[in-house]
């Protein structure tokens, strides 16, 4: 196969790690007769230094011409104590999102056994965990109407779903859960929101299509709790945009391998795939940054090109440099550490 | 004193945990010389089934001419299908609120040093965990503007802030950290949301008249991450009112003692005082109900009565009996139970 991928490393260890997961793409490339085409481009802080725009037109170009992208990080110090400022490495995140049509935020969350004791829950609570959240990612509150009014002493949000917008995720949710245990929970708060029960009644209406997936409905604020309390509980959970925010990151860090977790984002043809741990500022260009989770990024990549051997061949080499202790220093404690490109080179030559 | 104390019993276990915290009332007022005028009046489903109204007119004239509330608990299984129903439990929840002018809902995570192994978390990450969230509670996209378009097929709920009901909440906050460890957290999404963006500037504006208080800013989604990574890090938190839901169930069940919490809603004059557990269909006149978080909720009360020595009292025995085990079922392990009102009857002897 010869496939083009648009490579946004974006700031911060962003690039450091992409490094890692292109040698681990190329290695895989080889071993399986492919051609993988890099387009590297600029995003975040770095392309707002560079020409203003978080998310450049010509950025945007080369994305939606390729068939993946593959991102690293954005974000930078210089930037946090603003929230508001007008050019934020943030706004081209959500421009991209909404450019790229990427409607569906496809975070799972598991457990490596040889890392579980680092998770802030009890072993018994976590053992077995594997599960996977769809988080609409292109409508709700993020993308509706706001702004000011009395002189700025009043300030709203709008919170807006179509149906369209509802089933085109749903319909995600259901056929992950198909390939997975068909088990399905809507996650909202329809006891209070009007858009929320528009999304509890347009999955109910699609539970038919569906008849061997087992669908739940569940307060947001109740999974909130259940996720702390049984994680292992869930298995596919769908969610609007602002409540997939707060619980993807709530998820993340149950299974104590937070700094390993992928995620995908994706629309009607092409998906993005990057880490969910940030920029990680204090550890640029120091060569320390765990690459693994941008290296599961493109193994879920492979995976939506419906290439499974070759994803797996990915996950199979991450969990042998985990067991091997081939480990950056975050997970080394005592024992002996490598460094992030290390890592990527001992990952592409053991594939 | 002489205190008039509406008395809201609700549905389920509500009665029987009333039930308690008013034995234990009643004993410290006898202690201290004060005289309760309890006044029972309907809520909920109970309240639903005998005037067809969760929050009905009589009630709330009951609740409007007393020094405070006391709750029990509200909701109802046959409920539970169909959040959109027209009457509902729960509206007389959001009815009470805003009619009795509740804006500051105060919910305290702490941990009990005997309960502390039932945590999901383990021991370390929550030893010293006392945290306290301010929720808004009469705001946002509660009390926004909802509603159908393109014959039902859009969706929409407003959420909608004022500088003053900011600067409400944000001074209970400040003064609460005045008292406690002048730590303050103000929790919002300042990167995406309007609403947020002058949240965060009226806090940032009250700073100069609390000196002595520091104030951090996070965002929710970081905030789900840490409250189960490191909730000890935290002290009193302030956020707005759907987010302020979610994390105070995040947080209730990280202590281990969930069953356990109590909580206060106050406004400009009139606080409601509540277990921040539910009505418990399944318990509900079995007698097995633990009654320590309506009888901590009523703690709360005195304190805010300024009867500190009060609510000393009552906390004090309530630690008595979880050390000497005399506890209800669900606490009891594999050692003796005791029934809700031999509790309740404990509670109030050893006052
Ligand atoms: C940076 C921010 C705008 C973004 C979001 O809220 O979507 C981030 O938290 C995420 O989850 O990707
Ligand atoms: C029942 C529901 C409307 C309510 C809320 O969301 O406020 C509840 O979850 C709570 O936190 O008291």
């Amino acid at each position: 196969m010869e496939l083009n991928i648009a490579l946004l490393a974006g700031d911060g260890i962003g690039p450091e790690v992409i490094a890692q997961a292109v040698k681990v793409c190329d290695a895989v490339a080889d071993k399986y007769n492919h051609k993988i085409h890099w387009r590297p481009a600029l995003t975040g802080a770095a392309a707002i230094d560079a020409v203003g725009d978080p998310y450049p037109e010509e950025t945007h170009a080369i994305c939606a011409s390729s068939d993946a992208v593959l991102f690293g990080a954005i974000g930078h110090p210089r930037f946090d104590n603003d929230p508001s400022a007008k050019v934020r490495p943030e706004q081209g995140l959500l421009k991209m999102r909404q450019k790229l049509g990427l409607f569906a935020n496809v975070r799972p969350t598991f457990t490596f056994p040889s890392l579980i004791d680092r998770s802030p829950l009890k072993r018994e609570r976590i053992e077995g965990t594997d599960l996977v959240f769809l988080r609409e990612l292109t409508g709700g509150i993020y993308f509706g109407k706001r702004g000011r009014e009395d002189d700025g002493e009043t300030a709203f949000d709008t919170c807006t779903y179509t149906r369209k917008e509802v089933q085109r995720l749903a319909k995600k949710g259901f056929e992950m859960a198909m390939k997975r245990s068909k088990k399905l929970c809507c996650v909202d708060k329809a006891n209070v929101l009007e858009s929320s029960r528009l999304w509890r009644e347009t999955v109910q209406a699609m539970e038919k299509e569906y008849p061997e997936v087992q669908v739940s409905y569940e307060f947001v604020d109740a999974v909130a709790m259940r996720l702390v309390q049984w994680p292992n509980s869930y298995d596919v959970l769908i969610t609007e945009n602002l409540f997939g925010d707060i619980l993807t990151d709530e998820a993340s860090v149950i299974s104590g391998s937070m700094g390993l977790m992928p995620s995908a984002s994706l629309g009607e043809s092409i998906g993005l795939y990057e880490p969910i741990h940030g920029s990680y500022p204090q550890a640029a260009g120091k060569d320390i940054a765990n690459p693994l989770a941008t290296v599961l990024s493109a193994a879920m990549m492979f995976d939506d090109f419906g290439l499974f051997q070759e994803a797996e061949a990915i996950r199979d080499v991450v969990n042998r440099s985990l067991s091997e202790g081939v480990v950056t220093e975050d997970l080394a404690d005592k024992g002996k550490s490598y460094k992030t490109s290390e890592v990527g080179n001992w990952l592409a030559k053991h594939l």
